[in-house]
């Protein structure tokens, strides 16, 4: 009697687990054996943006924001019919302007009919999160994008696959390189979720490969950043880091830039893009004086290295970025999605009409 | 000596403070007495929706959610130069798909050329905070809106103007009165401000009080709500709670939502809306299954209604609610900014058509 009662208990503990687990137990394997793409360059730390302690020179604030992952996305093809994502943040609070799943959550694009379509997020929990990202996908395999936080550090990123699927590294779904340097709001403030940052929208929308070097609230054009990005492989350079620097930095610092830029990349495009009109801008005079200054400052920069027989490169205008309801924006700074969405409808067509003349396309 | 080393000492105390304090130095008002708009009902707590205490029978989610602030804006003159606001939040955590400046932090209008314009957010910083709204004003008396937060009680608001400026209670701008019952998304999930929940949208942009009803999670056509709602006194209901309702909750309890209404309002317009078409469920079989039967129960209810003789009725189904690039959602279920605004852009030609039948324009 007493075996039979231990032969039970045993049969029950060895049955217990597989009814009180979840309904859809996963195979979690690493993303980085998938195919990681938006970097700006190869580094060591694979979902940071650059090995900061290879360079000990750049600015300390804009080593810290390189050390996260915005515009990094992991690229993979499975069968799977669910997915789940593992993965651990930082300890930094999130911003009062930005939501916790762009910060410090993930972003799941799906190929469905050759185009990119949103499928799903992974919203962070404590410091280490597991949790779904999508469930009850339609029968074969699929490609899949999932980007990464914009404004922290991630680790330790599983993705959790049906344990009778298959997961392989994907394609990069991206041509050329196209490096795109700017402030908090190329960084992804304050876009709802990571792939709604401008680079990954134009990337998904053109099929080119648009890489984030945001750097929020740091993008001054000093020199040793202005040498980093001369380093930095692309075959075009978009300039938008007027809107962190003030109009004597401008002044002083763009020419070096752009020169420094053209010196490394003989035949590359160069595109200068005014700072976005602040909303703030409208009611506060002394804002809206700042960012005329600025954009003053750029188009009168832009005129001297022309002047000066710098070829290929190219100027937008700020005028129509964020249309003109006054609604674009989370904090009179930032675009929200609506601004984001009317950016890039703005400024697509400008870029794809610079980059076509050089064969990207 | 001695005396006049103290006398120093005391001179520098009393000349110390105005150095030291912003260049901005404030006087506070209490909010509570300018106008409050935004109301569903005359409460004792005036930034909370409802008394709960006077309705014991509620469901304790949505006597908890009636606790918050969400579509209240406080209407107000002044002439001061710049706007400061102190106001406490409840210790609650910031949603994953929410920023802190639309769960916690105030969205601050002004009416330009006739027009409602942002002006300027309030980021909450601790669970009291003291911060600016906007600095630089032009100069003369203007008409401003501060709305509330979305997803948090609020305490203790004062708003702060220039020692020299006056402040006086606003108008109420917005005319007549359309109350929406509503589930999350109605709520504002996931505005990135509260002026930018849809009710507030249309109120501006429109100039009719859309009053926000909205019960995150909890818009399930409960008895005890129906009865709430058809005590509260509008012109027109608009009734956009399938979300959170079950396709069986749907069947057993519209019935008796509307005919409650109708019976206390024989001649006001009541509108009901379909569910958006998640995003999610473009991808997730089982949550498009569900959305999907929501909506075909919702307007098979509609039509037995109709077939019942009830009058002043209304549909408007679903399908071009949030566009059709699947990026107006922070999560595949909220709207974010941009789904908000095609949203609006849909159903607000719709709404007008309908309530221009009773004179509401």
């Amino acid at each position: 009697m007493k075996s039979i009662y231990f032969s039970l208990v045993f049969l029950c503990l060895l049955v217990k687990p597989s009814y009180s687990q979840n309904a859809n137990p996963a195979r979690f394997v690493k993303a980085a054996d998938m195919t990681i793409i938006g970097k700006m360059i190869q580094t060591r730390n694979i979902y940071q943006s650059l090995d900061t302690i290879d360079y000990p020179r750049l600015p300390a604030a804009v080593k810290r924001l390189l050390t996260m992952s915005a515009g990094i996305a992991v690229s993979f093809k499975t069968d799977s019919r669910f997915l789940k994502a593992k993965w651990c943040n930082s300890k930094s609070k999130v911003g009062s302007n930005m939501t916790a799943i762009a910060q410090k959550g993930l972003d799941l694009y799906v190929k469905l009919n050759g185009k990119w379509q949103f499928c799903g997020v992974g919203k962070p929990l404590e410091q280490c999160t597991e949790t779904s990202l999508v469930n009850n996908l339609m029968e074969g395999q699929k490609e899949f994008l999932l980007y990464l936080p914009l404004y922290d550090e991630i680790n330790d990123l599983e993705i959790g696959i049906s344990s009778h699927s298959t997961i392989t590294a994907g394609t990069i779904p991206f041509k050329s390189r196209i490096l795109i340097y700017g402030s908090s709001i190329l960084h992804g403030a304050s876009a709802s979720r990571s792939g709604l940052a401008y680079p990954a929208i134009l990337s998904r929308q053109t099929g080119l490969n648009f890489i984030n070097m945001g750097l929020s609230g740091s993008a001054k054009m000093e020199k040793e950043v202005a040498d980093l990005i001369a380093k930095i492989d692309a075959d075009a350079y978009i300039l938008d880091c007027v809107p962190n620097s003030s109009p004597e930095q401008i002044k002083s610092r763009t020419d070096y830039l752009v020169q420094t830029i053209r010196n490394s990349h003989p035949k590359a495009p160069i595109i200068i893009m005014q700072s976005l009109i602040r909303e703030s801008g409208y009611v506060d005079a002394v804002i809206g004086d700042r960012v005329r200054l600025q954009n003053e400052e750029i188009k009168s920069q832009f005129l001297n290295l022309q002047k000066k027989g710098v070829k290929d490169l190219y100027f937008i205008s700020a005028e129509n970025f964020l249309g003109n309801d006054h609604e674009g924006t989370v904090d009179g700074t930032h675009p929200n999605d609506l601004g984001f969405y009317r950016f890039t409808e703005d400024i697509r067509p400008k870029l794809l009409k610079i980059l076509a003349k050089y064969n990207i396309k």
